[in-house]
């Protein structure tokens, strides 16, 4: 069973909540859990945490007000997936997390400050990709950002103790995930 | 890279991290988010909840004594996949929280006064499926089976607005996962 066409406040409700999840799961962890990644070019937790405040400065709200105030007629920049790598040079997880934390509450005040109402999410932009989209989906995507990296974070330190579970491995489904999110 | 051969602390600050993760995710939301599933009989993320209880209650801390009481001459009782029906049944998710939170933290209680020391890592018991197990393996498996149910419920959840996304469905990689834990 699906959720019926999402509403503004469930949509919201996830994204307040995912800075304090992200904070309890990985403030204080050792860094043998945060700082490690999949190998090769692949993102530990720190990076995904750099790359979701990166989000928040110039991703979605930024978005969000293209549509209001240029619906369809001018493109989206296109997002820098190796943006982050400002915002994490020289920090601890711990100030990643602030700082996600902050920008997150900065963003969401400022999407409460819009008062949109229901017809609204109806306007449409333009992705650099997909062409016209709504800011229906564009908010969907955003929450739906949060748990793909929610996923991401939780395979990669899964993936810290693929050896050591030994023959439990073929139980543990987080270890067969071949990994949908760079 | 992957992390050295896990330590009991680090294997430990992880454990103590779960249910506070979970509460911050799920505690009020909406629950069109947590009492809604990937469909057929998969499970929502209340059900994934009531199983982690059900795993502290029955399988963790049960073999880990039996380890180090009968070591590999006595097999471990096989874990009821269905025994969260019984956890779950008439409670509220808060309710669930509260309990995962309060069975977890006994748990950590009951492996703290065990004094493990390095050498008894080494100590070996026997799996109903795989047969001779050791106690860090079984250790190592109890956070990875905390992260693969994070992984499930990031995953159940995105699914909801599986819709919702419209064309931003091809860049979401929870999306794309075809559920590796069922």
């Amino acid at each position: 069973m699906t959720m019926p066409a999402p509403h503004l406040a469930q949509t919201v409700a996830l994204l307040e909540r995912t800075p304090a999840a992200l904070d309890a799961l990985l403030r204080g962890l050792p860094e043998g859990w945060t700082s490690t990644t999949e190998g090769g070019d692949s993102w530990s937790a720190f990076d995904v945490v750099g790359h979701l405040i990166h989000g928040e400065r110039t991703d979605w709200m930024p978005r969000v007000r293209m549509i209001l105030t240029f619906g369809d007629t001018k493109t989206f920049e296109t997002f820098d997936r190796s943006g982050h790598e400002r915002e994490v040079a020289g920090k601890s997880i711990e100030d990643l997390l602030d700082r996600f934390a902050a920008a997150r509450a900065k963003s969401l005040d400022e999407l409460r400050a819009l008062n949109l109402r229901a017809e609204d999410l109806d306007r449409r932009g333009r992705h650099p990709t997909f062409g016209v989209v709504t800011l229906s989906q564009l908010l969907a995507t955003w929450a739906v950002h949060d748990l793909t990296h929610l996923h991401q974070i939780s395979r990669v330190m899964a993936h810290q103790y693929r050896d050591a579970v030994g023959p439990w491995h073929v139980f543990l489904g987080v270890l067969q995930c071949t990994g949908h999110s760079a």
